[in-house]
C-alpha cells in the first residue's frame, strides 16, 4: 500500500489491521467476533480504541451488518469493548496484557532413535496389523451405545477374559478376569498400584541394577528406594532383610532380571514370598519380555505362587509393540477395589475399542501365532548379535546372552577406565543404555544393554561389529596410555 | 468310572486327578509341563508325591514320552520337582501354599447407569463411528514402523494441531502445538500437571460448589483443598484471596460453572488472573463442556487472555463420547518440559492409532460437522428438560437453563428439609448427582444436576416429569408433616 494512501486513511485505524476472517468457523458473525477478538487480545486494537461503526466495518469487510452488530455485543459480553453512550464502541480500557501463541522453550522431548540397540522397538508384521486395523474398524463401526460412556475403570472384560486365559496357559498364573486391570504400560500399571497401596516415604526394594523407568516412576511417587543387589539367582533377599526387613515392597523382574538377564531361581522366589508374608508386603513383579523365550519352558511367574502378595505387570509393548499403549496388571482379590479407587483420580479408565480389537485378535489365535512367528526372529537376532561381538569383541566384551527376552548383556572387563562405555558408545555410532545408567550404589564393571528386537539381523550385526572394534580401540588406547 | 476300577489302581495317585491338557498351549511338553505345574501349585499333587514314571505318563495322557521327559525337567528348573537318585521324580517337599484364582472380594465397580439425568453420557450417529471406524482402519494398516515405538509423551502432532486450529477459531486460546498435551480426559491431564507443578499440601482454591471429579483427584494428589464460593459471576476471587492468598493454584470452571451454569464474568477473569500474577499461582481452567452453546457466541477462554499462568483443559469426551479417551492440556510454554517430564512417571504417552484417527475427521470436517448437528438436539434436549420441570414443578423447582453445555440445575426451595433431595430423586427413578454431593463448605436449598445429553428428548421429558411430581409429592408431605 502506498505511504499516501496510509496516511489519507490514517483515522480509520482498523482498516491498516490484518483483519482475516476465518471461514471454517461457522457464521458471519462468529468470524468477525473471533477476529476482533484475537486482535484485541493482541494488542492491535489498543484498549480505549474507537472501533469503526457497524455499517463502515460491514462494508470494509463484505459481512452484513447484523454480523458486525452481533460480532460487537459477543465482544460486550466478554468484556473485551465497552460503549460509551451515543459514541460508539471502544476497545475496553482495562484489559490483559497481549498473548502470542509460543512454543515450549528449549524442549528436549526425547523419542529414542530407531537405532540399534534401542529397547523398546519391535518387528510388526503389516498383516498383523491389517488385522488389528480390521478389528478396530469393526469394534468402533458396531460399538453398541453403552460401550461409548464411561466404563469399568479396570478395562474391557473381554480383553480381561483372553488376558486371564494366556496368563493360566502360558504363566502359571490363574487369576479371575476381576482382578484384572487393562492399563496402558507397565509404568502406567506401577504408579496405578503404588498410589493406591503405598503412602509416601514408604520403603520399596529395588533390583540394583535394575529397571531405569520404573526406578524414575517409584521416585516420582514419594516411595523410598531400598537398593539390593543381585546376584546369579537374582535379588538377593537376605541382603534386603538387611537393608531393610520391614519395607512395604519390593519390586523385581524374575523371569529375566533386568539388565542382567538373571532368572530368579526357585529358593530366591519363595525367600522372597516368604518374606514378603512376614512383612505383610507387596511384591511387583514386572514380567516385561516373558514372551519371548528361547530355550526350554517358561519359568511360572511369582504371581503363580504367591499371588496374594504378588501384583503382576505385563506389557503388548513387547509381545506387539509399545505404542498401542496396552498393559495390565494383576492385583490380589483382596486389592482390587483400592487399585480400582485409585484409577478414578488418574486415567479412570482405558479407551474401548484397541481392548475389544486386541481381544478379537488373542481368541482368534492370531496374537499366538505372531509371537511364534516372531520368537525365531528374535533369537536370530540374539545370536547374530552375540556372534559379532564373541568374533569381533573377544577379550573386550564379556556376554550374557539370556534364554528369554529382548535384550542381551556385554560387559567390559574388570580393568576398563571410567567412562570407557560412554565413549566407546559413541565412538561405535550405536544407541544404547549403559549399565552404569541401571546402577544405583553397586559397583562394577560398565556394560552395554543391548536391545535386539526392533532391528534387521544384518543391521544388528553390523552394530555389533562397530561396538567390539571400538571397545577394541578405546581399551587398547587405555591400556597403552598407561 | 466304577469303584472297584478306581480302587485297583490306587497306586497310581496322578490318574484320578483330572490331568487335563490345554491344546492352546503349542507342544506337548508344554502342554504337560502347565498342566502338572498348576497341579502341583494348586496342592493337587502333594509335596514329597513321587509322579509316575515318564513312561507311565505319557501312555496315560497318550503323548509321547520325550514330551514327558521334557516337561519333568522343566519342573525341575522350576524348582517344583526334585529328582531322588535312582527313585524317579518326587513334587518337591518345600512348596508356597496353593493358589486358587478368586474373583476380587464385593467389588462395586460403579459404571454410571444410563438412565436420565446421568452425567458424562452422549448421543452419538452411527454415521460418526461409522468414518471413525474407517479412519481408524486407515491408520493402523498404514501404521509406519516409527509410529509403533515410544512416541512423543505429548501425542500426536496431527491432533495436537487440530486441537490448536480449533482452539484458536473457537476459544480465543491460541498456542502452538508444542504446548499441547494429549491426555485420555480431563482428570487425567490435571493429575498430571498437578503432579508436576505442585508439591504436596500445596493450597488450591476449589469452587464451591464444585466439580466432583476434580475434587477427587485433587484430594488424592495430597493437595490441600480451599473451597471458594461461587457467585452469579463465578468464583469470588476476593473470598479466595482472605481464605488463602498464597494459594498455588486455583481450579476454575469459568465457561459453565459446574454445576451452577454461571459464565465467568470478565471482571472476575481479569481478577482472578491479576491475583495468579501476584501469588505466581496456577489457574486450572476445566472448560469441559464449552463446545455445546446455545444462544450467543462462546466467550474467550482465560487461557486466551492469560496463557502464561492458565493450564487449559479440554476434552473430547463431551464432543464426541467418553469413552474414546481422549482429551487435551494446553500448557504456558515455560512449564511444558516440566509436565512432560512427569509424564514418563505415569501413562508415558498416549496410544498412537486413536489421536490420528480423530485429528483425520476433524482435519475434514467431520466432527465440526457432528457438533453442528448435536447442538440443536441438545438445545432441543435441554428445553425439554426446563419445560416438563417448570411446567409439572412450579413452585418446587427453580432452574437455571443455561445457554450452554449438556447440564442444568434445578434446585429446591429454601424451605426445604433435609434429604429431601435425596428422597425425591429415589422416587422419581432418576439418575443424578445432587447439588449437595457437589459442595464443600457452602451451605443451601438442595437441588439436582441433570445431564440431558444422552438420552432421547421424549425420555428426559418423562424423567423431569417424574422428578417435578415427586418433589410435589415430598415437599407437600413434609409441610402437611410440620
Amino acid at each position: 500500500m502506498p505511504k499516501s494512501a496510509t496516511t489519507s486513511r490514517r483515522r480509520n485505524v482498523v482498516l491498516a489491521l490484518p483483519i482475516r476472517l476465518d471461514r471454517a468457523i461457522r457464521g458471519q458473525s462468529q468470524q468477525v467476533h473471533a477476529a476482533l477478538r484475537s486482535a484485541i487480545v493482541d494488542g492491535l486494537l489498543a484498549p480505549g480504541l474507537r472501533l469503526p461503526s457497524s455499517r463502515g466495518l460491514a462494508e470494509q469487510l463484505g459481512v452484513r451488518r447484523n454480523a458486525i452488530v452481533a460480532a460487537y455485543e459477543a465482544l460486550l459480553s466478554d468484556g473485551l469493548v465497552e460503549p460509551r453512550h451515543g459514541a460508539g464502541t471502544y476497545v475496553a480500557a482495562e484489559l490483559p496484557a497481549p498473548q502470542a501463541a509460543a512454543p515450549a522453550a528449549d524442549l528436549d522431548i526425547r523419542i529414542p532413535a530407531r537405532r540399534p540397540f534401542a529397547l523398546g522397538v519391535t518387528l510388526v508384521d503389516p498383516s498383523l496389523l491389517k488385522r488389528l486395523a480390521a478389528a478396530s474398524r469393526r469394534r468402533i463401526a458396531q460399538a453398541a451405545p453403552d460401550e461409548l460412556g464411561y466404563g469399568d475403570p479396570r478395562g474391557s472384560l473381554h480383553l480381561r477374559t483372553q488376558v486371564a486365559h494366556y496368563l493360566a496357559a502360558n504363566r502359571g498364573v490363574r487369576c479371575d478376569p476381576s482382578c484384572i486391570l487393562i492399563v496402558s504400560g507397565t509404568q502406567h500399571g506401577l504408579r496405578l498400584c503404588i498410589d493406591a497401596l503405598l503412602a509416601p516415604g514408604d520403603a520399596v526394594w529395588f533390583e540394583d541394577p535394575g529397571y531405569v523407568a520404573s526406578r524414575h516412576t517409584l521416585g516420582t511417587t514419594g516411595a523410598k528406594l531400598v537398593p539390593v543387589p543381585v546376584d546369579g539367582e537374582g535379588i538377593v533377599v537376605s541382603a534386603g532383610e538387611s537393608a531393610d526387613r520391614k519395607a512395604r515392597a519390593a519390586y523385581v523382574t524374575p523371569s529375566h532380571q533386568f539388565p542382567t538377564g538373571v532368572a530368579m531361581s526357585m529358593a530366591r522366589r519363595i525367600a522372597l514370598l516368604d518374606w514378603a508374608r512376614r512383612a505383610d508386603a507387596y511384591i511387583f513383579e514386572d514380567d516385561y519380555d516373558s514372551e519371548y523365550r528361547f530355550a526350554g519352558p517358561p519359568l511360572t511367574a511369582l504371581a503363580g505362587i504367591g499371588a496374594e502378595r504378588v501384583i503382576y505387570l505385563g506389557t503388548f509393548g513387547k509381545t506387539l509393540f509399545a505404542g498401542l499403549r496396552l498393559g495390565y496388571v494383576v492385583v490380589p482379590p483382596a486389592l482390587v477395589a483400592r487399585v480400582v479407587g485409585a484409577r478414578a483420580a488418574q486415567d479412570r479408565f482405558p479407551p474401548v475399542f484397541m481392548q475389544d480389537a486386541l481381544a478379537d485378535l488373542m481368541a482368534d489365535g492370531v496374537i499366538s501365532a505372531h509371537m511364534r512367528r516372531m520368537r525365531p526372529r528374535y533369537r536370530q537376532a540374539r545370536d547374530a548379535v552375540a556372534e559379532a561381538l564373541a568374533r569381533h569383541g573377544r577379550d573386550v566384551l564379556q556376554l550374557a546372552a539370556p534364554s528369554q527376552g529382548l535384550h542381551l548383556l556385554a560387559t567390559l572387563p574388570p580393568g576398563a577406565p571410567k567412562g570407557a562405555a560412554r565413549l566407546i558408545r559413541d565412538r561405535a555410532g550405536v544407541e544404547c543404555r549403559l549399565l552404569s545408567d541401571a546402577r544405583i550404589v553397586q559397583r562394577g564393571p560398565d556394560g552395554f544393554i543391548l536391545g535386539y528386537s526392533g532391528f534387521a539381523t544384518r543391521d544388528l550385526a553390523n552394530a555389533a561389529r562397530e561396538l567390539a572394534r571400538a571397545a577394541k580401540e578405546v581399551l587398547s588406547a587405555a591400556s597403552r596410555g598407561r
